[in-house]
């Protein structure tokens, strides 16, 4: 095993992946490997945009969103023989070990130039937190924080005229984000895979809301459950004859400054990834389980399609009604 | 003229609107005056929602977003004889002078109220800015400010992942938060009611930005422009092959906690507001022209549609695409 | 036992607690509870200032920071005369239950009134993280975000000027605050009670990072170490001829909206607190532990002193200075 | 005159500098210019740290606070044989046009050159607002909205704890951000260099304040008043029997990501200089007045000494009392 490390990130950016990347670097350096900088994804292996991280502002970039060393789809790395020219590639430059940060794409990824020899560590970094064996990502955080702001202000409006807003957030299809900032805004109602409503029951829990005298009431919506979001809404106001608008709030959820918990994970998480290199140890995936930062076989982590259900969203429903 | 002064905010709520309550209500007191808040816009003049100020908590919501004397929607209120019972209901109280805080709606109810012989002082209280006779309305740079955070977001995003991301802003017909954001952002190409481009003339330019090495390209649009901004988007993807992104902010640009601007332009023309009181004066309608809080007769104020036009769009988008 | 419950605030106030108030407040009534409210801590229950939490804006309160029921120093509780008048006056309402949230001198008045017999449930509500049998005290994660925040902007003008900083954090004697605030800023330098250095020290440690090329460099100090910051300051400057400024955050970090983690622990550990009293359980700590929360009982907590030290400050200080 | 404009910042660094440097760097070649960027100040002509801006990433760091191209103190720069030096330096560059962006240092280094022969427009950036013949300064908002969310911080624990803040802002001689601050927190009292208070006077003043029923009490003082802040609060505490905290603000006040209105008010300022040059004009500082951005003679700016007074901060106080 060579001393040389290299990083990269792939799939959706998240907030706090330049934490996690200026992190690794440091704590290379602070062990006497040599960390490189892979840009835009395992392209970069491919196209060979490798430099030494010490040529590259690594410090600058920590509290940034985004990532700085690039990310793009590369449909291709499903190719064995593209996986087998990246695998040459890394160890044409002397590089042994790689580091990879993403979603389950990049632990795919991950995986194959693990069956190439390479000696791999994964990072989950997406904000949609549906990443197994792992409690939280990096970025899952952050995103959080945005949606909380964001609905706050929705609530100003809402309250000022007595209003219904439906909110549609991301999260693929893990329900976390739906379920926590449902959680943190104190949402009337909560929409997930395991907890759908017909417009119907939802009109009727809105009316309910307003008899009890709340002054507004926010639907929260995981994604990829609605059929049309404007449908739905026209749908609500139609039943209820209060006035309803819907917010997507998008992208916006995947950019901004890393909170201090992602910040703070990814920090922890890349220190555990290069003592793991620095103990001979590859193949893992990384996670935080119990409050601990663990290491899993990453064999085993992309074998399993995360199905996180949790019993806490009727039990936030209920709650919330009052 | 009595020494009740009754205050109300009415149509779309906007930050700022709440410090404007707590100045009026403070200087109110400072000379002598008896505040009084009237709920739920004009249609709390007709239900009698109203009570003194000094049993409501002005000074505790200055800092928040909103309004906390609600608005609603009251199209009753052209009703020359519902305006003769709101004048009623007023003078009966002893209340001989009203400031209504609002967008161009509720100037035309104030001014309905100035010919019902109520003394009537307007504020300009909308994110819109689209208020003739001033140059900034109350909840305008607050706007602003979300406007600029959220595509601060994006451009992380799409600079990862160099993409191109279309926003559509508010503003009604007035392009001034999509010109002054674009400026904030540094949005590449700027789309306003003085400067519509067709989906070719657009991917054109962002085809041009990319081959000049910007990583990224923010298209600003202001509303009531695209007929369906994720067919615009699905045309800009399809004749630049750049994955292109769509967002409506929406209506998180109405909420939040005032900007210090905002406080503070709501704060002198409170001030205004109740001097000219003070002064024996009404029927006025308070803006900022040239640095300089002036007040202008309600008359001329509704009797314009604001057109402001701006030579700036055209000039930013040549600059931007540096 | 009766279905009252009462809830109180006391201490130094954390963000957090209003969302706990909330949470609680709407847990109990869900379970069928009757919640009452205690304002201004202990003293208010000897002062009767006691209110059914229905009539009070619970749901309006939860994303602000302090306390909405205000909390006051009272060292008299401390007499057991006054704890036995204070269990007199609970009982006399027919309140049963206790919820208390605060630190440790909140613990301790939740215990005297446990000996009272009434039921008590304590709640880790602080900025300080200096709970024993909790990783995660109520407010600790919205202080964190203040400090880098805070930090972040310190940067923009180290880094403009290539100076030097030395920034003071809270946290008593519980070094939390600046250990995982260093860690998300990439503070160069960390001082707690388990790594004192001195102003020698220090120098050199920042002579050799400007050597390395850090544009600037942050000293990170937990409270209650330096005799005087500005004689540290003015001594490192003096040693290393480079520009030093000091800061004291100060109270900013007991303040502003809690973060989503805040809101979220405070909503899961108050669902946890009704939980368990719809048990029939009392005379009980709830804390985070392993990622779990979980109960103690309150004798063992405030029987012991919290000793969190952390390897983990040394092993930084390592990894930082690259 | 050549197409070369040369661009550097000086003196203490302010939010949007960077935003200035970008827009002046596109509206310049947007005009078919040259622009060069000058790296830590005056001092950077004398070392010759000048690069192409196209070769520096002007468009990524318009969103950033501090100065990306640095800034130093640099006093030889008063000695005549250096400015000599740095005109020689520049000419022989090519540099016709030098755009300086700084404080009243910076002006009069600007005024230097100016006299040397060399194109010069000063840009007003800091903080502090006092640059004569401009209403604003590019950095005053963003340190305005830092100090307010700060207050709104501190009263959260104010009015939990029925306590007073004194907090002291930045401004140097100017009382604008104490003003202003005070305006949009609704601060109770304010003490600036127009309104000089005695402990005892204050003490009286906040004694009436609580006597009327507000849960708190913050009073801003603007720098350089107070000969001890600490000796000030105790000495409020003393008198009053009332907690009293102090929080000196200090240097978070000078960075950030720029608002709004600085990367707006710089954009302006950008584009008016570049007009300027490319109509053969210099010898100008650039100012906004009456809402306009204007530019005036630097011969002029720099020999007056900014006395901006202003009859709001009596006025404030006694609305603030309500």
């Amino acid at each position: 095993m060579t001393k040389k490390i290299a990083i990269l990130t792939s799939g959706g950016d998240s907030p706090g992946m330049n934490s996690a990347i200026s992190f690794l670097v440091k704590s290379a350096l602070s062990l006497g490997f040599e960390p490189y900088l892979i840009f835009d994804g395992y392209s970069g292996i491919i196209s060979k945009k490798i430099m030494p991280a010490t040529k590259f502002p690594y410090n600058g970039i920590a509290s940034f969103g985004g990532t700085a060393i690039g990310s793009t789809r590369f449909p291709e790395f499903k190719n064995e023989e593209i996986q087998l020219l990246a695998a040459k590639n890394l160890k044409e430059l002397g590089i042994s070990s790689l580091i990879v940060i993403g979603g389950d794409g990049t632990y795919n990824g991950g995986y194959k130039m693990h069956l190439q020899g390479i000696n791999v560590i994964a990072l989950p970094g997406t904000i949609d937190n549906d990443i197994e064996f792992t409690d939280y990502t990096i970025g899952f955080d952050t995103a959080l924080n945005t949606i909380i702001e964001t609905v706050d202000k929705l609530r100003d409006t809402a309250n000022s005229h007595r209003r219904c807003f439906v909110v549609e957030v991301m999260g693929r299809y893990c329900q976390d984000l739906a379920l926590y900032s449902a959680m943190a805004t104190g949402s009337e109602i909560l929409i997930t895979h395991t907890n759908i409503l017909t417009p119907e029951q939802v009109s009727q829990m809105v009316l309910e809301q307003f008899k009890k005298g709340k002054p507004s009431v926010i639907i929260t919506v995981t994604e990829n459950i609605l059929p049309n979001l404007k449908e739905f809404v026209a749908r609500i106001e139609e039943l209820t004859k209060i006035t309803t608008k819907g917010l997507e709030i998008g992208h916006p959820q995947r950019g901004g400054r890393p909170s201090a918990f992602d910040r703070i994970l990814a920090a922890k998480m890349a220190m555990k990834a290069i003592e793991l290199i620095n103990q001979g140890k590859s193949g893992l995936a990384i996670g935080i389980l119990d409050g601990k930062i663990q290491a899993r076989d990453i064999t085993e982590v992309v074998s399993i399609q995360s199905k996180k259900t949790n019993e806490l969203v009727i039990k936030l429903n209920t709650i919330n009604q009052n």
